[in-house]
């Protein structure tokens, strides 16, 4: 018997948490990361792309300590043996950047970057192991203007790209003053810090009476599980708690508050006035509290940052999976950190910025119905007759020349059905038709899809009658009349059908 | 002795053969790959974009039958042990979402497709092991006519993106003919057939003599070394020297010339009538023998494909590095492949399409000086008293608001140099300065870097007192005063000091 054994066939599917995009959600995103382009060079940060792929090493926090570094990152070894894996985000490749280049690139250097990152995560419903970060970072300013201007930016490229003021906050916080709270509050234990700084991670989901309890002896969870706590006493909570509720009615109640709870802590006074500063800045731009407010009951990234902490919030309400209404909650977030670069260099590198969820902005602008509206296709030229196929090219060319997208039918064109069917799967608004006898006649036949759909769905004979949706037209007026029928099905810009300025030939 | 040490300092640099890209050759890619979607879009194409990661079985061509499947591509395991590889085209990942999606899509489906692609190959000097590509294809249609649309779609997208008309040519050739003349020379052993694409892969190189050498007994290369020959005889080579040497002087010429070079072959007979069909719905279109070309001297990619097989080159002449003049070459190629969705499901579909060297593309507008001149920067706001770091702040978001691309020094401010030379590392065009008595007399100066550098290169004495480079302005006017300087210094729309179209508040 002969060992030759037929290959089976391979699957066609993607690797387990990864996914296709198609049409709109393409271009939706691609008009959304330009737009977000176009506010970032507007207040003079610079387009870096760097590369997907990054030494292990320069990723830090995986070093190949074990036989395969892959947990959190996709990592494989190159010829050489040195180890490589995919960018996981774009503020690691930003550090390994900034000190591979230093000498050549401005100071402070301000940039955005826009493109995928990889997790090695366990995928999950709505998980994927590759999504869109668009971020923005100051490195070399230790100025909290830099802050400030980061804030800034946050809420104009919100409203650029379509959420209206008064849907959305930057809320301002900052570790340093948090930091003063544990001075104030004599925890200066690191284990104990981390504790309480897992504690209040979780104040966003307990609330303030949670907090209470986790600080001290513990916690009934919802599960019916016990949760230890920190085991504080009441009084020494209380620095924390004060903190977490010192939102006042304006910036200057809350600052008052703040300087309260961190008692005579140097660090805590020091977060404090910058908090004082940033408000003062922004103020001067013009950007009060309906935009941007201090908050300290941000909580997100409190661990990770060394300074301001800033996160941008959709405060409308949508409903969730079960009915029950929500905010849709957190768009972005950053703050200051000041020292990845070191880690590199041995010198330490003053860095703030932002990063954008690209994809759950889209998800919020689907929300309140921005985008993702049925979206036009073009308008489908059919094939009355194989052998003149020219004349169909010249009918495409022409419409095309006049700004219009449009295609010819390309399969086979026997069945005529089978042409009107393909130009309703494409959403195509109009159909042209040009038989023999219409081409003897120097006519088109234009059908006005919409309108029939709409009818065919609706109208009454009568209607039927009165609304025909089908014109013959001359030839000569074909590229007017597909105007005029388009003109009235417009869907909004990005997905028109009217080819986008600047492309026209 | 304890056993810790001390981990050393990661290198800040990326894995071999990766790079990264800054500011204008960011933007600059960006910009014609939306020129380039703007064309594509406006023939009905849509856009995809595919998981950059894909299994390795999918991607074909690389299985797994060695411990790490990492010839050519980037490979590693999952958890499960699965192989998942990065893509390495943007063709592969098409025939794998087709297959997977074939049952909502349309029929055909003109699909684009624009992102890097990755190479796991031995980097060279600007040889990358990512790169972008950027792709068309129509994937279901039988017809020629979609082969002629990408021709044409591909004329356009080069015009569009500022090849002008008379700098470029897309020639057509058609893998059938070659069958037929390999027919026609009674060449049917599949190694003897191998052998000849393999030699006329070389004509570019070798012209017709060597062809002829090398098709027979064999050829002494330029470096003395003996190349072996196919061994046919003369008369056997003549028909593949016919076809490759068939381009009359017009379309009908060549026509001619290759009904002969192929003799009685019914596949060549068919792959001719394929060619003349393709020259005229695109003479029905308008586009002449000044854009698109029958040339069967085209030899690229005729080992690949199975039908017609384009390649756009620019004709205009460069100098190498070598300061000899010479074409620039090819900057896009493709054809029809009928074979590749058929690995996943069994069933063989049409398809065909183009891909653009997007590097390549980009290096021949900036040897045309289309793109790449000094981009201007950001206006400056410098900063003279860090401690009314507001009234600065205020300055650079009423230069936004107005649409001026601009920031405020955020280093340290106490060295007033510093920041010009900032400034001009930023290659700034303007920048401005309040010191306090500026303040309180309510005006600005307004430095006008552009020309400044000039003067200093340049002028005489007398120019140099006549055209004052530094303005004072009242604060009420500085808009007016800031635009009237930019309006002169305007570099190319791209790199533009005014903010993009649509991204103004």
């Amino acid at each position: 018997m002969a060992k030759e054994k037929k290959a089976p066939r391979p699957k066609a599917q993607t690797p387990k948490g990864f996914r296709d995009y198609f049409g709109a959600e393409v271009t939706e995103r691609s008009d959304m990361l330009r737009a977000i382009a176009g506010v970032y060079h507007r207040y003079g940060f610079e387009a870096l792309e760097s590369s997907a792929v990054e030494t292990v090493e320069a990723l830090g926090k995986f070093l190949p300590d074990v036989d395969r570094p892959n947990e959190g990152v996709f990592a494989w070894q190159d010829e050489d043996e040195s180890w490589m894996a995919l960018r996981y985000d774009l503020t690691a490749p930003l550090a390994r950047v900034y000190a591979q280049h230093r000498n050549d690139l401005p100071l402070p250097y301000r940039r955005f970057a826009m493109g995928p990152v990889w997790r090695n995560e366990k995928p999950g419903p709505g998980r994927f192991r590759q999504f869109y970060q668009c971020d923005a970072d100051t490195v070399g300013a230790a100025s909290v203007a830099a802050d400030a201007e980061i804030c800034a930016m946050l809420s104009d490229t919100l409203e650029v790209v379509g959420i209206p003021r008064g849907d959305y906050l930057v809320r301002v916080n900052n570790r340093k003053v948090l930091n003063g709270v544990l001075e104030a509050m004599g925890v200066a234990d690191e284990g104990q810090q981390a504790a309480v700084l897992r504690t209040i991670d979780k104040f966003d989901k307990v609330g303030e009476a949670g907090v209470r309890e986790l600080l001290g002896k513990g916690r009934l969870d919802a599960s019916g599980a016990y949760i230890d706590g920190v085991g504080l006493s009441d009084a020494q909570a209380e620095p924390v708690l004060a903190f977490l509720t010192s939102k006042g009615a304006d910036a200057a109640a809350t600052v008052a508050n703040l300087r309260a709870a961190i008692g005579s802590s140097q660090i805590g006074a020091e977060g404090v006035d910058e908090l004082e500063e940033i408000g003062a800045l922004l103020a001067a731009q013009g950007y009060g509290s309906d935009r941007i407010e201090i908050d300290p009951s941000v909580v997100r990234g409190l661990g990770y940052y060394t300074g301001p902490v800033f996160e941008a919030e959709l405060t409308f309400e949508i409903l969730d999976e079960k009915g029950r209404k929500r905010q849709f909650g957190s768009v972005a977030g950053g703050g200051r950190y000041d020292d990845l670069v070191k880690r590199f260099t041995g010198q330490a590198v003053p860095a703030t910025g932002v990063s954008i969820g690209v994809d759950r902005l889209l998800a919020a602008l689907r929300e309140k119905g921005r985008i993702g509206s049925t979206v036009q296709g073009p308008v489908v030229v059919t094939v009355m007759d194989k052998a003149r196929m020219a004349d169909y090219q010249a009918i495409v060319s022409e419409l095309r020349n006049n700004g219009i997208r449009a295609e010819v039918y390309l399969g086979n064109p026997k069945n005529f059905g089978n042409q009107l069917k393909y130009a309703d799967k494409r959403n195509s608004p109009v159909a042209i038709i040009e038989g023999g006898d219409e081409k003897e006649r120097g006519v088109v036949q234009i059908k006005d899809l919409v309108l029939g759909a709409k009818l065919a769905q609706d109208a009454t004979l009568e209607e039927w009658k009165e609304r025909p949706s089908q014109y013959e037209v001359p030839r000569s007026e074909m590229i007017a009349k597909v105007r005029e029928i388009l003109s009235q099905w417009q869907s909004q810009p990005s997905s028109s059908n009217e080819v986008p300025e600047g492309t026209r030939e």
